[in-house]
C-alpha cells in the first residue's frame, strides 16, 4: 500500500489512504460477511460456512487466512479427535463492530426499497 | 441478488443479504472512496478525480454510473460553456455518512499500527 508522501495530499482532499485500505479490505468479496458473522462470537469452520452460505470451503479458508494476516481474525486449534478449529475476532477485528452495525442499519433502511 | 426465500435463514445465521449486498457495494474498488469524498459536499468530475487519485477517468465515470444506478449519487448538468457536471450524494447516499465515519475512526486507530 503506497502511503508515505502522498498521504498528506490525499487526507486534505478527504480520502485518507488508511480509510481507503480499510474499506477495500472489508468490502472484498465475502470478507464483510465473515467479519459480520464473527461479531456474534467465535465460530467453528462449519458454523461459519453455514453463516455465510454461497461461498466454497476453499474460498472461505482463503478469506480466513487473509483476515488472520490482517490481524482481524484469530484461529485457535483445540487438540482432540477430530481437531477443533475455532475462529474469533481479535481486538482489531472486534473494533469493526460499530461499522458493521451502522451498515446493517443503513441496509435495512434503504435496501428494501431499492 | 437472490433475496426472497433464503433471506430468513440467512438472517437467523447473522448475515442478512441486504447487509451483504451493501458491504459489497461500498467495498467495490474505489466506490467507498468516491462516496467518502462526496460526503463533504457536491464535487465536479475533475474535483472528484483529484480527491480520489489513482483511478483513471474512465473507471471514475463507470463507478459514478454504477452509483447513480444504485441511487446513491445524483448527477446534475448545468448548461454553459463548458457544460458543468456536478455529482452529489442522494439522501440514500448521504445516509452512509455514519458508516464512513465509523470506518474512518477504525482505520485511523488500527491501520497505522498494522
Amino acid at each position: 500500500m503506497e502511503v508515505g508522501s502522498r498521504s498528506q495530499d490525499q487526507a486534505v482532499n478527504g480520502v485518507c489512504p488508511h480509510f481507503h485500505a480499510a474499506i477495500e479490505l472489508i468490502g472484498k468479496r465475502w470478507t464483510g460477511a465473515i467479519v459480520s458473522a464473527l461479531t456474534e462470537g467465535p465460530l467453528r469452520f462449519g458454523e461459519l460456512a453455514r453463516a455465510v452460505p454461497g461461498l466454497s470451503d476453499r474460498l472461505l479458508s482463503q478469506r480466513l487466512r487473509e483476515l488472520e494476516e490482517e490481524g482481524l481474525v484469530e484461529r485457535e486449534v483445540e487438540a482432540g479427535t477430530p481437531v477443533r478449529v475455532t475462529y474469533s475476532l481479535t481486538e482489531k477485528g472486534a473494533a469493526l463492530r460499530p461499522v458493521m452495525q451502522e451498515l446493517k442499519q443503513w441496509a435495512r433502511r434503504w435496501n428494501k426499497t431499492a
